[in-house]
């Protein structure tokens, strides 16, 4: 197989599936809409989890696990709940396979294992969780309930992509109950700070906060607060989101608990998540057409030392003075691979560790000894030095640091000059049909000004930005808006 | 509801039964068979897969993760895996739900989507997972393949119980893949020892190792391996299993790799797994009528701290000790909690935290204070004493150390207690009705005397022991027989 992958600027969709493929992260499986995740992908989807799972815990959130299955009835109660995710149901109607007595060998369905009732594969869990909460709440006493689950959901997508749209699918989902309002929408907001502090600090991804339109909410919530980047197509990714459930799911499940004076009163609640898609933001946000780039953050392999040599006497001479270094650096809690595979040559290699973005790349011969110096590549920028042995130990964190850094900034500035102000629909139709990018609009609010928005540009509102103070008038209707709102197209 | 137990003597089913509901570990849900792990008895299972997935990495093992569902055609491929779990398989028909046209607000399935080939929801991922390995092994330069798996997996079991046997549950799947049958066969046996090491040292459960005979082992496997504890009650608990699956999968999906010399041969397979089930075992082998008992090494909460007073002032000067307990506690990495609830009474508190297993409680008044010193009771034993705070530093660390080692030494003594070697029929019928345990008899060999013992005693051969030379006759036949085998009652 060729390591070289197609140009962004020649395919950029294309780049993005052969990128997957090649830097092993993930791959299409036997069954539809379904991805295999990798040993190196799921490395990468493994710091995500720890540091986020860190970050929930620090915020005092628990993990605890509610079954794949929703009965039908339990899917049904939350009406719009239901309707949202009905159409995409992944449905269990029997629990036994039989032998297939005119074809040996084969399988059948035995119809009479027939369910009484089928089960849904969990799409999302909000059913089965306050199904269980009702069980859990009597008293004020008894919450805030503050859960977080990591799990696989199905959603039956028509149009898959690997990590970005995939029937099946990992996510953490996180549900709390709270005694009042406040609470409950303040607790959405913490979440959707956290999901910015993680973007920003780890995943080095700049994000837009706010909140998300009444068509583009989660079905069953009041309010979907969110984080909104920009990928290097011009095009934004939805990085999570973070829901302010208000009673529906109390009400659609009869949970309500009693307040200090004994009012019975209905549970107030949240819900939250992010899911595997953030590998597709992290591939498209940082790499180039050489390959993967990852943030030091959460790279599998931060430094890879490439031996270059002749013969195995200079190898042991090499792997020698190797092995100081990659203890030196591990106890510093960097992770260093020695690669003295002796089938494949050092080019190879180079190409290898640059396609799966190895932040920094190590090569070191019999020269290099002598001069006790080693070649460093850094692969954010491709840039070479020699640096000497000696000094390494200090170098090496501080350039992690620093390409930390500059990625985030990177891809920050690329992100400020893709945000574009509009007042016209013409030049909004122009932009996006040119640069694409974000396009910060006045809007009048409604749902048939965002449709025809859609219709004509493909662009959604991916959200109402926080702080944006800016009055004006809407772009279609001409109607006074207090508020600019975020355009794009979108993944 | 009333935190006292059932008695272990009174009835063991039921003490469990409550036990793991009034410990809030688990719970029943709305779905046949599945249950709800709550966030203590999660926060237990993260500690147990934390180590495990630890010691699968440090021998070279790699995480991936592989779809849920299973194509029908797939599942058939391997015949004898296939019949092991088409009966007990969930089955998916469809992908869409629809309103109901007759019944406002509820949803049925919709007869146009379904599918043309079923899905089975995974019982064990052999059969998608050599359907991958097809794609990634050509030479012998692409092994081993070293993966595992963290998962929930679905099997339709009848008659259900909280951790022990539920519908769905959560494991690691390993799978494995190899160019030779030797290094397969290696494989199983380091795993199995991994798993032996595991329970002996991080769970305090001494296991017997062996070999399944064939009526026991897995669907498909040429030899299954496994760890073997005994309860409480005198029955037997398999802690795990790990299957040398010899060529059967890379026959049935046709996997063949290109040796040094360019000869295809088939490749040769490992798989091994543990599940929620350690849950169960780790509850049966050292709670007592009390509650929950906890090894220190996977308690959530080592040790907790309740203050005795009697009004505000008091609690104030308690916390402020308290507060420096736990700071010192901490920085040596043990997981403290000070529990000022000041809605619950001391008693209430000491009840709560031997229901929940936590080692160590300590409890600390106005006159403590005065004395500089606290009360400490470990759970294990229930010895109370008086300790100078100005010790609690070296003194805590090594009580948890010697928790573990005795709750290790006590299941261990009463382990071997309930080990009879027996030598004729009507003694092993005896004893099993009796004292029940592990009974160690000769046999012949043959299905047919297992079918008997089985069907007469319900004791099953949990597992031929590696080392037990000692020739004898068969109990049942009278042939002869090279070594003891172990029987018990399961679950």
């Amino acid at each position: 197989m060729s390591k070289k992958l197609t140009s962004r600027s020649t395919d950029y969709s294309k780049w993005y599936n052969e990128l997957v493929s090649k830097a092993n992260l993930a791959e299409a499986s036997d069954v539809r809409g379904c991805m295999v995740i990798k040993p190196y992908g799921f490395a990468i989807w493994e710091k995500m989890k720890a540091r986020l799972d860190e970050m929930f815990k620090e915020t005092g959130h628990q993990n605890a696990y509610f079954p794949l299955f929703v009965p039908k009835k339990l899917f049904e109660s939350e009406e719009k709940n239901a309707e949202g995710f009905a159409k995409e149901c992944a449905v269990v109607t029997h629990y036994r396979l039989k032998n297939d007595p005119r074809n040996k060998g084969k399988l059948i369905i035995d119809p009479e294992a027939k369910l009484e009732e089928e089960l849904v594969v969990r799409p999302t869990s909000e059913a089965i969780i306050w199904s269980t909460y009702k069980k859990w709440i009597q008293s004020y006493r008894d919450l805030p309930i503050l859960i977080n689950q990591w799990a696989n959901v199905v959603r039956w997508e028509m149009r898959t992509r690997l990590f970005l749209r995939t029937s099946e699918f990992l996510w953490q989902e996180g549900h709390t109950a709270h005694a009042t309002k406040e609470e409950a929408i303040k607790e959405t907001i913490i979440i959707n700070d956290i999901y910015e502090k993680f973007s920003e600090e780890f995943l080095a991804i700049p994000v837009i906060k706010g909140t998300k339109s009444e068509s583009e909410r989660f079905a069953g919530a009041e309010e979907t607060h969110c984080i909104e980047a920009l990928m290097q197509d011009g095009k934004a990714l939805q990085m999570g989101t973070s829901h302010f459930l208000g009673q529906n799911f109390a009400k659609a499940f009869d949970v309500k608990f009693a307040d200090k004076k004994g009012k019975l009163e209905h549970v107030w609640a949240s819900s939250w998540g992010v899911s595997t898609r953030l590998m597709g933001a992290l591939i498209m946000t940082h790499s180039d057409d050489k390959g993967l780039v990852l943030p030091p953050n959460l790279a599998p392999i931060q430094v890879v030392i490439i031996p270059i040599y002749k013969n195995e006497n200079e190898l042991n001479i090499i792997t020698e003075v190797v092995n100081k270094i990659k203890d030196s650096l591990e106890i510093m809690g960097i992770s260093v691979k020695y690669d003295n595979n002796d089938n494949l040559k050092p080019g190879y290699k180079f190409n290898e560790y640059e396609l799966k973005g190895v932040p920094i790349r190590l090569s070191i011969g019999p020269r290099d000894i002598e001069k006790k110096q080693i070649e460093l590549v850094r692969r954010d920028d491709l840039t070479k030095s020699n640096i000497s042995i000696e000094k390494l130990n200090k170098y090496i964190p501080k350039v992690l640091i620093e390409i930390q850094k500059k990625l985030y900034n990177k891809a920050k500035a690329f992100r400020n000059q893709n945000i574009s102000k509009v007042d016209d629909f013409k030049e909004f139709k122009k932009i996006l049909s040119s640069k694409g990018g974000f396009v910060l609009a006045h809007w009048d609010g409604t749902k048939e000004t965002e449709e025809i928005i859609k219709k004509e540009t493909k662009a959604t509102i991916r959200c109402i930005p926080y702080h944006d103070e800016d009055k004006g008038k809407c772009i279609i209707s001409g109607k006074p808006s207090l508020k600019r709102v975020l355009f794009a197209k979108s993944y």
